[in-house]
């Protein structure tokens, strides 16, 4: 027996009081409303607790009743894992709890609420001179709850790993209401099964994640960030593991463009001058970290070595704040330009490092097959393995029938042979309730049985965020 | 309706021909002892599968008949995790799964399956000019299997991580015999639930790895070495934070030792001279790697600015493979040397790492108040938190009364600060039956019940490994 709207909206009031829940739908804008507007299911209502034990309460009542919770953060998700799904859930904000509960410098840890808003969450690093180092787009508005349900990753994931291996304990409410306490600031702790790694990247299926311990490191003293001409993604490869063998850990990000987005941002006025060395067919972004006391040089010295070997034959380093943060916008703005070349089909993939050449090279050429006048513009984290593999639309083209024509097939080419490659299918966005079709298809059914197992087990009434990654 | 071992030893023989089976308890010595000689229960068989598909066939026949299974990999664990509890089990020992089934420098990974030792993966990582950087005392006969299994840590955590943190994916045989395909070079992925953390760490009471993707890094050129001689824990804290923010994540190691350790380890003759630079109630051992190109001196400008801070007034660097050498064994002749001092009292446990102070303190007071004469010779991973927290009896005492009168009560006053402090009673070794009933004491009693329900939704039977873990 399911109650009504009405009732779900009384006894949340009872709960919570009346200012704590949302009822009228005209008012629920700011939580149904995703970045890519491809969701637009209503929702019972939108409760917003102010601390942990009103979101105990919650569940508890939610369990009791088999009202579906969809935990909420900064609702910045690509794959709408944070809004409803039928559309007679209670969306369940955390953006009240909010608080930077613990932070120590020599411990290297802070402990922040689910609400904490990431940007938040590095300026309390920075005042102690420290660093939270996962750094996205959407930093301005994404919260620390939802970053850790979607195993968030950014640019900074090769020298300090993704939302996962920056979190060191969590905090979260279960299914039926009971609170698992796994703060910790423990770098080595073998009691027992890994819990907390089960709820981190589980897009709140298996429980509510109201709290973590994170990881923050000293701040570097400086960066050195350079610009490299490439003739391509099979040159990037070598140059990783040059650049690895003498850098290691302080190698920062190593991210490659295509010259067709420095030409699409040039036109577009997106930069106010062209932050390369010349032209070239590929760039790589790369930059190095310098701790306290260290030399200066380590980028350079590379770069020569690079050079000698022939590997590469132009580069240009930062030699301002100016030049670096020019560099980086033009990394940056690689999706803002494609969306003003007009529609874009786009795939968040990953393969073993070693195959982006062979990744990059036959999804062009299927791409290119299926849909003359494609223009492919693949970019990003080639130093995880982590390719934007993103398509403009033919020039002069119309976006809705190209997407409409084209989105479907291209989709399928280029995961057919992200598979082959044995790669991923959803390197950083996750699965959500746009993928969960793909991920019955491409997955292991064994990993999948695992998966449901696991859900049945600590969510047995299915209240956790249904319909969301096992769908 | 449980089979006779008669009936096991001939089952499995019908599965696995006669020469992967072994009955006669008089040729399970190898597979029974294990190092620290605390559990004494017999085995129906030890099985030796050749294959992933023999160890499936194995797992479908126990999870049919009921029959318990031990997976094995070196028998180096210290909590009894991977032999018998009741002496009705089967061990399975991984020992013959021993290739290493890919290698990948510019990527990063090695493929190596559960039964190589881990110092083979040392070599083949070496021969391709890489490191695999677990190393630990029982790196000669440890199995990757096992490795994995307990999350391992040993001197490189600070730098490297733990086992789980070197694992990208693995491939296990679960309970009903089906086999989970994670092996996975992939730096990111995020679709669906973390079973790779679930499975490393879990003692083989979810599945049996039987392969795993480990991660491997560029082999520094050089490594800079020093032994500084500190007050005391209180001034490694703000050591460590200084060292931190001056060479980041190229700081290999962070070890402490007290005087003690030094004269026991000069009175038995196990140094060939003093390798500090002179008497000091505490040294740190301290390490950091130069990558390729790499200009020497970090360690040494670090240790001046800690000299000018009046953090430090004495240490000593090493300036020769011998010198470094040294320094290493007088830190890793450690446990050697407690045990020709007699009977010991030990704990492997962890804090946050600005609680060591706190916790070594209170925790002599505590032992000295209960134990008069009693010689506290705590050691270990300040940078990680991880203290052995050791006792040696007092000199001359009778060790077996030592340890029937002190033990149980030593333990007790130590776990109570312990936990006390945020931390955990079992930082390194794991679980395994040595501290089952330790576990369901300390252990968030939510989190014990999160366990048993991924246990049950798993292992339904309850065939792997029984009786470890959650006992």
């Amino acid at each position: 027996m399911s109650l009504s709207a009405t009732q779900i909206i009384s006894e949340l009031t009872a709960l919570l009081g009346a200012s704590a829940v949302i009822g009228e739908p005209e008012r629920m804008g700011n939580y149904l409303n995703e970045p890519r507007k491809r969701f637009h299911t209503g929702a019972a209502a939108i409760a917003l607790p102010a601390s942990v034990t009103e979101v105990q309460a919650i569940l508890r009542w939610a369990n009791e009743n088999g009202v579906g919770i969809i935990p909420q953060g900064g609702n910045t998700g690509l794959v709408g894992a944070q809004v409803p799904w039928r559309g007679d859930e209670v969306i369940v904000s955390l953006s009240k709890l909010d608080r930077i509960r613990a932070i120590d410098t020599a411990a290297g840890t802070m402990t922040a609420e689910a609400g904490v808003i990431l940007e938040n969450a590095h300026k309390a690093a920075e005042d102690k001179g420290n660093i939270f180092p996962l750094w996205l787009a959407s930093q301005g508005s994404a919260r620390i709850g939802g970053l850790l349900s979607s195993n968030a990753g950014g640019v900074n994931v090769l020298a300090y790993g993704n939302a996962r291996e920056l979190t060191m304990g969590v905090e979260a409410v279960l299914a039926d209401g009971r609170l698992y306490q796994g703060l910790n600031s423990l770098k080595k702790d073998n009691t027992g099964y890994d819990l907390k790694d089960l709820l981190v990247g589980a897009e709140g299926t298996l429980g509510i994640i109201t709290a973590a311990t994170l990881k923050i490191f000293p701040k570097p003293e400086d960066y050195e960030t350079a610009l490299v001409n490439i003739a391509g993604p099979e040159v990037a490869l070598p140059l990783f593991e040059l650049l690895r063998e003498r850098i290691g850990g302080r190698l920062n990000a190593f991210e490659i463009v295509p010259a067709l987005g420095l030409d699409m941002q040039l036109r577009h006025g997106m930069l106010d001058r062209d932050p390369t060395a010349g032209p070239s067919p590929w760039y790589a972004l790369i930059e190095v970290s310098r701790m306290r006391g260290g030399l200066p040089g380590t980028l350079m010295a590379a770069i020569e070595a690079a050079f000698e070997s022939g590997l590469i034959d132009n580069a240009v380093l930062a030699e301002s704040l100016a030049d670096r943060t020019r560099m980086w916008a033009f990394r940056e703005q690689m999706s803002e330009v494609q969306s003003r070349e007009g529609a874009s089909i786009k795939h968040d993939v990953s393969v073993p490092i070693a195959a982006v050449p062979q990744l990059i090279a036959e999804g062009i050429a299927a791409a290119e097959r299926l849909v003359p006048g494609i223009r492919a513009v693949p970019f990003g984290h080639m130093g995880d393995g982590n390719i934007h593999f993103n398509f403009s639309q033919p020039a002069g083209a119309d976006g809705k029938a190209f997407m409409a024509q084209s989105d479907e097939k291209v989709h399928e080419a280029i995961y057919e042979i992200v598979l082959r490659l044995g790669g991923s299918v959803s390197a950083e966005h996750g699965i959500g309730q746009l993928k969960t079709e793909l991920l019955r298809k491409v997955k292991d059914p064994v990993a999948i049985d695992m998966m449901r197992a696991i859900k049945t087990a600590l969510d047995p009434k299915g209240i956790l965020n249904p319909g969301k990654m096992l769908g």
